[in-house]
């Protein structure tokens, strides 16, 4: 599970809680920061909890820093933390920090909840369909992004991909890691998701995989369709696969949920998911959501089917992104009905 | 405060956490991770919290270290912090393992409480009598032990301590950083404490001026006694006053607490920790208490007093152990009546 949840000595009540902390991986400390938080929550969110009681920040100074530096860059790694938390409800009232040879930037998140307020991610049934919330390649879009000034990496990948289209994949890559899952969170209990997980570390399979082991139920996960930040998927096979992305292994960073909804809801919660997340269009408030396939009768195991359809997410802005490309175009569904 | 007090939702109740990591000290991984563990749950301690909901542990592994270095030292330290969340009956659910240029080990403490079950550190009243639950001394002894191997060190402070010497000064901090501060935290409650904290990185006077600067009241915290480890002072003065130590800011690390107990109840607190924490006999039970000041009007500062009483705590163990060297002793408190 992406949390803990302890059972309390009060009235029925559990603490629910969650530790992460990891590098920066992108040049922008106030999005770091962001990026750190919004990992974190994201397991929460993950057990469709909406709410956090309290935050902790965990953090390390890196000895290699100059002092004008460290006093440039720590700060607005604090403020973009402590702004996605107040984004999330909650604030952060304790830390540690200590000196490091490197940065590391993560933090643990509380709440104390009824029973109703979080969703046990062991209750998916044959016939459900999988939603992801964001697009996946944030790694390759980061590497990609640090390839621009190593011309022996670039080289490999510039018959592809235009320095243009690396910019714009890593800004979108980076405010879509800084987005928080709470939204889906919320439809997950709007639209009675019946499991969900985030996808982090392991990659979507990874998270799939891990997620299908825990199930009450004899099922297996099918991946049809693989949402991916544009071109990452060009630049990923350009590389002799480098990274898995299509194998669904490459890590992502404060990546979507993972959700299981029965097949009459998923429609809806996708297109909810585009209504509540594109209107306001605040930086912290974007998102979307596909239909990406299906839970059937197994083994409680997940895969991606031969010759997954590549789905490419423009980046937000474009003149692409304004088009509908999201779950809810009819295009996009034919594998899974 | 040691600790973050977060009012919940739910029925009059308030989460209280608190998060610690640092780097090894102890060259013994099992005694590493207890005394992490021991660092960690001491702040929920110094509220007179004796309970403890769920611990998170955070690691990250040396890249440095060979693999198998890495399985041999990480398990252990591993097991150490377990078996010390036991002995606080509490256990680890959660946590995060990083890959890092250093080892770093700590934790996140955590647990849901009634009002009564924690002593806010503000209601110290002149009059009282200020406690220490655990001997200073443990960087000094930390050190002194790497001097053995490096002569140009050594041969500082040869002539006021022997090797035999340091080595038990090492094991007695040893011992002294990884049993827990739970018995003086209940005994908090039993005996009407006013204010407590725990005593850290920086030291017993950084960290009795931040407790008396919190205090409700117009108070001071004057200190006339400094329990030290045995030998420690000497090594201290030796060094030119090299850490600190007899000026009350020498860092220590899972230190004791430092309690405000009202006149007439400090000396059976320090009683009754001596008689429960030496009967025992476990690793992680021993501990003693001291009166180590006073409580009077002031302006929310405090201090040492010009030439305080070294107290010098033998290893336990050692001879000098067997005769009574605790504070129930009339002969340490004539400075205080």
């Amino acid at each position: 599970m992406d949390c803990c949840v302890i059972p309390l000595r009060h009235g029925g009540l559990s603490l629910v809680q969650t530790t992460d902390f990891f590098y920066p991986l992108v040049e922008d400390p106030y999005m770091m920061g962001r990026i750190a938080c919004a990992n974190v929550l994201s397991d929460l969110y993950a057990m469709g909890i909406t709410e956090c009681d309290n935050m902790l920040m965990l953090l390390s100074v890196s000895q290699k820093m100059n002092e004008k530096d460290r006093e440039r860059v720590m700060p607005l790694m604090i403020r973009g933390f402590r702004d996605a938390a107040e984004e999330g409800g909650t604030s952060v009232t304790g830390g540690q920090t200590v000196i490091n040879p490197w940065i590391i930037v993560g933090g643990v998140a509380s709440v104390v909840c009824q029973p109703n307020e979080f969703i046990m991610p062991d209750g998916a049934v044959p016939g459900d369909v999988l939603v992801l919330t964001k697009p996946l390649g944030t790694q390759v879009a980061v590497n990609a992004h640090q390839w621009l000034d190593q011309p022996e990496r670039w080289n490999k990948i510039k018959l592809v991909v235009t320095k243009e289209e690396v910019k714009e994949a890593y800004q979108e890559a980076m405010f879509s890691m800084a987005t928080l899952n709470r939204t889906a969170a919320s439809l997950m209990h709007k639209f009675q998701a019946h499991a969900a997980t985030d996808v982090t570390g392991f990659g979507l399979l990874g998270h799939a995989n891990n997620l299908a082991a825990q199930q009450q139920n004899e099922v297996a996960f099918v991946i049809h369709n693989l949402p991916i930040i544009a071109k990452m998927a060009a630049i990923s096979k350009a590389c002799g696969n480098l990274f898995n992305l299509i194998q669904g292994t490459s890590a992502e960073t404060s990546g979507g949920l993972l959700v299981c909804l029965p097949r009459e809801q998923a429609a809806k919660f996708c297109s909810e998911m585009k209504s509540q997340t594109s209107g306001a269009g605040g930086q912290g408030m974007m998102g979307g959501a596909w239909i990406i396939g299906i839970v059937e009768k197994g083994d409680r195991h997940a895969r991606i089917i031969d010759k997954p359809r590549i789905i490419e997410v423009p980046p937000r802005g474009s003149q692409a992104a304004n088009q509908d490309n999201n779950s809810t175009s009819p295009a996009l569904s034919p594998n899974l009905s």
